[in-house]
């Protein structure tokens, strides 16, 4: 595989950063997943504003020529080169504060930043879609700017490694008797025949998935922004994740106990559906030449 | 400079890790920075002690080789090889859990954790002890696990870089108006004759240079582990803070007001002398031709 590091392609195999990158010494830098279906980028233009909030959220400065059309190109070269065109895959792209003597503050002005970039084939978990995912409940433990998308990302590695050892796909995120979101997922539910997801405040990482799915979701069923507290969850009638890398995942247990009849339900196939229709649309300005067949 | 990277001395500027290693990518793993002074390690074994519970927390398992014997055999060696038998150094310390594909949950288990450990003169800060520090106060954004001493260091970054922006030496942090600690440091304060700190909870991390300064102070002044509200910190005749690079450093300006009389007060000065005497005593089996003169 090829990755884009610091302007080169390189082999994955032998792409390195220096002990002092920022990254490794503070988990200073963003990062973002972006989904590619048919060598073709989903949703690149939300993915890019939110890495430049993010990026501004740390005061990191990007030299000026990777802007986001750069970015995007990329991206598309990673896709290509690595034999991704076809099916599904993600495009990986990291961003840390670069190399610099190891202090908490920041280095001098004009450090340049270091600047990853890798793709990687995606296996879509519909086989666990299809009857459905397990989830476990534990303590949001996470700091209080979980809107910005750093690789300070421990607490959730912790989380998602206890879904792991449960046997479960997914740890849902509980802070102050509320669900905030998953380990690597935005947690929707079916509450009394409305759809609810946590709003977008400081406390969550407003996911890509979660923001198309709202907007797909508004055709048919009635949608509310409101955190979920844990009780309301233990009696929704669907449950379901959102993330890049599962589109929408039902979840028919939620720590051992069933979520309604414990069958994928109706509103979670509907968005499932929606979404993967939307991802088969040609985007904007993509000629018809340029789709798979 | 020369540093120790997973078995091998190598030059700074060349040592490097894979871009998949689990510190660049997620902040995953746990670092200590250990005082030397004339080439002798200060409460080395504490730092071995607070590493070892952190890699506990963390779940990263050592080689059974890099026991607590090897790792200060390599600090020493470290402090050797780059000219650091004389006068003030520290030793860097960081273990990751190694370099896997990228997924949130653990990698297989028996991957290899990353080893770092290099060594570095320090510039005591003498000159701003002799005048006092100034500090600012800022919200603790941090998670609720901040006795793991982990590379999760963004908040810390964020906060240290707003007080040198402001022109201070340190941030104080405050979460539900209480003091927790520093952005790099823990905090005390003379309240009413006490001596106070915030107790040892995932709140705070415990500092080996506060804990040395708690068994000091005993000696000669009442001392109380309770938060101290923000509140009470502007009224404190004393504010001073820790930490392995900073020895005790008094406050002498919080936001820009003066603390006590705006002068570096007498239990700072006393706990900073009774310290430096501490780090001077040869330590435990050391031959005295060992020692520097």
């Amino acid at each position: 595989m090829i990755v884009y590091l610091n302007g080169a392609y390189v082999d994955r195999a032998h792409a390195t950063i220096p002990v002092d990158d920022r990254g490794f010494l503070f988990g200073d830098g963003v990062y973002e997943v972006t989904r590619a279906v048919g060598g073709q980028l989903f949703e690149a233009e939300r993915h890019l504003r939110r890495l430049a909030r993010g990026l501004e959220g740390l005061r990191i400065d990007l030299p000026a020529d990777l802007d986001a059309a750069r970015l995007i190109a990329i991206s598309e070269r990673l896709l290509e080169h690595n034999g991704l065109v076809h099916g599904d895959a993600t495009v990986y792209l990291q961003i840390t504060r670069g190399v610099a003597e190891r202090r908490h503050h920041f280095p001098p002005s004009g450090t340049p930043p270091t600047v990853l970039l890798g793709a990687s084939r995606l296996a879509v978990p519909d086989d666990v879609r299809r009857t459905g995912a397990a989830a476990v409940t534990t303590a949001d433990l996470r700091w209080l700017r979980c809107d910005l998308k750093t690789v300070n990302l421990l607490p959730n590695v912790l989380a998602k490694q206890q879904a792991v050892e449960a046997g479960a796909f997914e740890a849902i995120l509980i802070r102050d008797t509320v669900v905030t979101e998953g380990a690597s997922s935005n947690v929707f539910a079916v509450v009394d025949g409305v759809l609810r997801t946590h709003p977008a405040t400081p406390l969550i990482l407003a996911g890509i998935t979660r923001e198309v799915v709202l907007e797909l979701a508004a055709d048919f069923v009635p949608v509310a922004l409101e955190p979920i507290p844990l009780a309301v969850l233990f009696r929704a009638s669907e449950v379901m994740i959102t993330a890049t890398t599962a589109d929408v995942m039902p979840v028919v247990t939620l720590d051992g106990q069933p979520v309604g009849d414990g069958r994928p339900g109706a509103v979670a196939r509907r968005l499932h559906t929606a979404l993967r229709a939307r991802m088969a649309r040609a985007p904007a300005g993509a000629s018809a030449a340029a789709r798979p067949s």
